[in-house]
């Protein structure tokens, strides 16, 4: 590997000129951290990274994240100069546009998975990181299933992250980073560029920590690159002693001046913003170039890496067939994962009996989950110290960890956000290769929250499975009992979150999370059996999102429910219609979002034509507004008392459905909704 | 102070007893970590802690957080011994009862802040340790504020927190003790209960790295004590040095054993479950003695701590007395404060005028809060690095932090979730003496929202001011842009979330954040100043949550808004009644809660006679469907262009809007609620 250093700097000035004028070219940008890490991205591109422009998506490259997504224009900068084609000039000619309906750019405020050479989408601070601990866990479990004697290393790939101050105070780096200690990651570099500023002013106002010692704490190796502003050799120096080491995940922690070399250099003012003329006159010498212009000697320059990175695809590609030949079954499966070739879910759960002896939904589905993931091999499933109580353990399954990276289940601690944001990395490595699956109480995926959001927001496929999931958790009270937190999960595109209420329920809901590739998923279930088993549910309706239960041709009113809420509408409609003349349909709809994407007439159907449309759950009632004519749930938070006690405290047993249903229908006029 | 090691080895294993019979009455409870801790309990309640149990609110009392609540029988426990009267032997037996409707008990599974020695709710780990730093920036930020010659320190109280493995790996502690190393807050004590085991299992299977190097660094003296386990003057001794340091925060890493003494000890098993026979006769050395039964000699020894604390306050208050002799007006604002006695919201906002040159809602919010903050000292405010962006700042305000802890503005870095915990801690030091104000870009406020909803859950009084709060943010795109949080936040029960659209309902939200004590809000603002102006906006009428903003008595259609959506609504409603005949009311509902609250007959008003009621806003109708037949807002994710270019591409500009209503109009049957 060459490294000169005046066509280095050279680079750097091109891309610095590069990033300023695409600010400039619209009135804005976030230009200051761009001009400051451009030494870090030649580089990064120019010397280290394992990548072929021509194959972006080939699955043993290096796997970059800008975990300070809003400097992406320097991302965009240098996969332009790298020969990714999807950044074209032109393409870089959109950023900062305002975009108008049908303008089509890639190059966005901050980086979108969609394209090439984004790996994943960043912008809110912290979530690259963990971003990137995901990456490098599934290089890990992926590389150590595979080796065999003479193939140690199948996917050699190597994690980068590039990081500002701000990713590192979010707790969700912190989480990931921990964990990133824990597993030993010696895969991942974490590039942190050093500018100490931030957007309101100077760093040492809101971070006086030892960052080095404290993340040296965690586990992880620190290297300093004392002046990151200029000199590229030092900084490619740097990461390759980082490569060397082993057993450690290695911090580069890079000196840089935010907007090196213009006028708000070194300001809080670099942030966000233009450039000046004189910032332009002064990268230029003074000399009159074009704007969006780069030096062929630069595009050439980085020709290099691409024809390098060609090379090391084909020396891959001649061992992968090597190794189809030694350890055919080995590579099958291998290949197929790394194709994203979607799993044969329908016959796996077809095999799946569950027996009667097991009654709660947590158990329920752990049942299933287990059946599923000791035949699946990409499923990579991990929990937030409560796997025992979300009941997915198995004695004989392997942990993910030193000495153990074939392991599929990872211990992720006592931290929720990291973990979402850890399984949208490894959901992201290879589109299929993983199926990432998150577990803890459904309360605490409110901690998960933005993790799970980027997840939906990324395409990504990540199951996440909560249980505990309404007061009728019991004893743990209002802290641990959502009644809330469905309607942000129900509002967020791209996700699916799914609440069966029993055996046939959960098996539908597993197939629609292992159906849906490009979409998140949540399985919501309950903790204890259910006091009303409800009866006629069915998995392959559950596909549907919602669907009739019981028909009753005469009904004046629907009641809609579902999950552990279900049974007891279901007693209740049971109770109307014989004890008190209401006659009563009965509709189970596990995920709205899904039924709501059915055809107007089957929802039509399912709805009913009673004039009565009641929603019965333990959640305050937001979107079932959509569907109901009133609704019968909670209007504040939860208690500290056992299920059954709650349902009554709350008027959600049979007697308060009963008793509210029956005031409902005495009413002759159907006002607005209402809560009843 | 006298420690008698015989009294407290004598008063620690009552405690443990206590506990385990709790444990057992009910078949059940968090007892391990209480059974741990006892000697710490006796160290703090019988040696440590100013406190008085007859006098339980005196504000100048420690306080003490229990950070992992699920500790809570401990807390109980000694409550109960030092003489709380709300914790007496029979609301102990309620502990772990399933209380069906109508039973009360003030003992349940996580302590609640209703209950006196209850500083602040608990339970989902992590919030503690952070409401304990706001507790602590509470205490400086007062004594501070109110020291004069002579009266040096006015509330001279301190802050302990014990807290578990949990909560020390959660992102919103991380987050919270750096900023407590930041804010050199040495009034702060952190009690690690380093038992080594989690609930799935050994610590060691999650945490590898060095805990105290790692907390050192972030700017923390550590002392270690070795065993925790019997010898409470060791851990009296500890906490002694602890406060004896100055500058910094302190950690005691205590290591004890789970379960002490009963089977499970030193295990998992022993974090929940109920205990043994073999552990009951191990406790009592085999005597017969009766279960909830503590000996006489132990409530006498406690009861010095009574009599001392009751010394204590009487002390102060004559200080007081004295203080308010020399310092009158000082006196009377901090006597004022500390008694709760609310500000006079009305006359400060009647007083302010927005100048007509500020337009951007972000901005009138920033003028009104200035306005507010310069007059009420109880007003605490603080932001997560996008201060200058939400457009609060001013430069003469004075930054708390070391050497300035009398500043009102806390620089809280890019940690949103500790800042909102931290908040929620402010607002508990004493009810009233503060009202915390926290800041960040909607968007954020999903990494905060576990410390909001702890909030609101808290019954606390914590303004969160958003700004950025849709799409109209533009360029930094769908990472940056709400379109699902909303829905959050309105499900979010005893949560106010206000989205005013002009100056005029900006100035009524702060009516409505200063009024309610009781709860906590948010007033969410746009970046931009509106394409279109809301006409006939009014303050008296937001207090209502929403109102008529144009009558039409021949209006078939009512549409309703508000925030940056307003404008158009309004304008579209000109055009389809002019230009299409179809005549439009307009209504604006900055704040969905409030409006619910309002009379049926009110609400019945507003919303009108038309058949057609259309929401919009642009964020994913959920909650609208209350109120609506039909809405116009989003159903995916945003996207990074200009605000304006956006309203068009999701087809909620006037066009757009214009549309939707004219062809909703044309459908002859209304069926439910439709997204148009």
């Amino acid at each position: 590997m060459t490294v000169s250093s005046s066509l280095d700097s050279l680079a750097v000035s091109e891309i610095r000129k590069l990033v300023v004028d695409c600010c400039r070219q619209h009135g804005g940008g976030h230009g200051g951290s761009a001009v400051g890490m451009a030494p870090l991205a030649v580089a990064l591109w120019r010397h280290v990274l394992r990548y072929n422009p021509r194959s972006p998506s080939w699955a043993a490259r290096d796997r970059f994240v800008l975990s300070n997504g809003h400097a992406a224009i320097l991302l965009y900068s240098v996969l332009h100069i790298a020969g990714y084609e999807q950044f074209s000039m032109d393409q870089l000619r959109g950023y900062g546009h305002p975009k108008p309906f049908g303008y089509e750019t890639h190059c966005f405020a901050h980086p979108e998975i969609e394209f090439d050479g984004v790996e994943i989408t960043t912008g809110p601070l912290g979530q690259g990181i963990a971003n990137a601990v995901g990456l490098a866990i599934a290089q890990k479990q992926l590389a150590a299933t595979y080796a065999r004697p003479a193939f140690e290393n199948l996917v050699p790939s190597r994690i980068f992250c590039a990081s500002g101050d701000g990713c590192l105070m979010e707790g969700v780096a912190l989480e990931a980073m921990a964990l990133a200690g824990n597993f030993g990651l010696d895969n991942l570099i974490l590039l942190y560029d050093n500018n100490e500023v931030t957007c309101d002013g100077p760093l040492s106002w809101i971070v006086t920590e030892g960052t080095n010692a404290k993340i040296r704490a965690m586990g992880w190796r620190i290297i300093n690159v004392f002046d990151g502003d200029t000199d590229v050799s030092v900084l490619v120096n740097a990461i390759e002693i980082a490569k060397t080491y082993s057993g450690k995940p290695t911090m580069i922690n890079i000196r840089t001046t935010i907007g090196f070399g213009t006028d708000k250099a070194g300001t809080a003012g670099a942030h966000h913003g233009t450039f000046s003329d004189a910032d332009v006159e002064r990268l230029t010498d003074g000399t009159d170039r074009p704007t969006h212009y780069v030096l062929p000697a630069v595009y050439e320059y980085f020709s290099e890496a691409g024809r390098r990175g060609a090379g090391l695809q084909q020396e891959w590609e001649h061992i992968i067939d090597e190794y189809s030949v030694a350890y055919p079954n080995e590579a099958r499966e291998l290949c197929s994962r790394l194709s994203g070739k979607p799993i044969d879910y329908r016959s796996l759960l077809a095999d799946i009996t569950i027996p009667d002896t097991i009654q709660a939904a947590r158990e329920i589905n752990g049942y299933v989950f287990r059946a599923l993931f000791n035949k699946v091999p990409s499923m990579f499933a991990g929990g937030a110290d409560l796997w025992g109580a979300n009941k997915l353990g198995a004695d004989h399954h392997v942990i993910f960890g030193p000495g153990s990276y074939e392991g599929r289940i990872a211990r992720y601690g006592i931290r929720e956000h990291a973990m979402a944001a850890i399984s949208n990395g490894i959901s992201a490595f290879q589109p299929g290769a993983f199926i990432p699956i998150t577990a803890t109480f459904l309360m605490f995926y409110l901690y998960a929250a933005p993790g799970v959001r980027m997840g939906a927001l990324n395409s990504l496929q990540v199951i996440h499975v909560a249980t505990h999931d309404s007061f009728q958790e019991g004893q743990n009270g209002p802290t641990h009992q959502p009644v809330e937190l469905d309607s942000l999960l129900r509002a967020m595109p791209n996700f699916l979150y799914m609440r069966p209420s029993s055996a046939e329920e959960i098996i539908g809901c597993w197939e629609v999370a292992l159906r849906e590739q490009k979409t998140s998923t949540m399985i919501s279930v309950a903790r204890d059996p259910a006091v009303y088993p409800p009866q006629g549910t069915c998995r392959e309706k559950t596909l549907l999102g919602g669907y009739i239960l019981e028909e009753r041709a005469d009904a004046v009113v629907t009641l809609v429910s579902r999950g552990s809420a279900l049974g007891y509408a279901q007693a209740a409609a049971e109770t109307l219609t014989a004890a008190h003349r209401i006659a009563c349909r009965v509709v189970s709809i596990p995920c709205i979002s899904l039924f709501e994407a059915q055809s107007e007439q089957y929802k039509q159907r399912v709805l009913g034509s009673a004039r009565r449309i009641v929603s019965v759950e333990e959640y305050v009632p937001t979107v079932w507004a959509r569907l109901c004519t009133a609704s019968i749930g909670m209007d504040s938070f939860g208690y500290s008392a056992s299920g059954p006690n709650n349902y009554g405290r709350f008027g959600l047993d049979v007697e308060g459905i009963v008793g509210k249903v029956s005031r409902y229908v005495a009413e002759s006029e159907i006002r607005h909704w209402q809560q009843l």
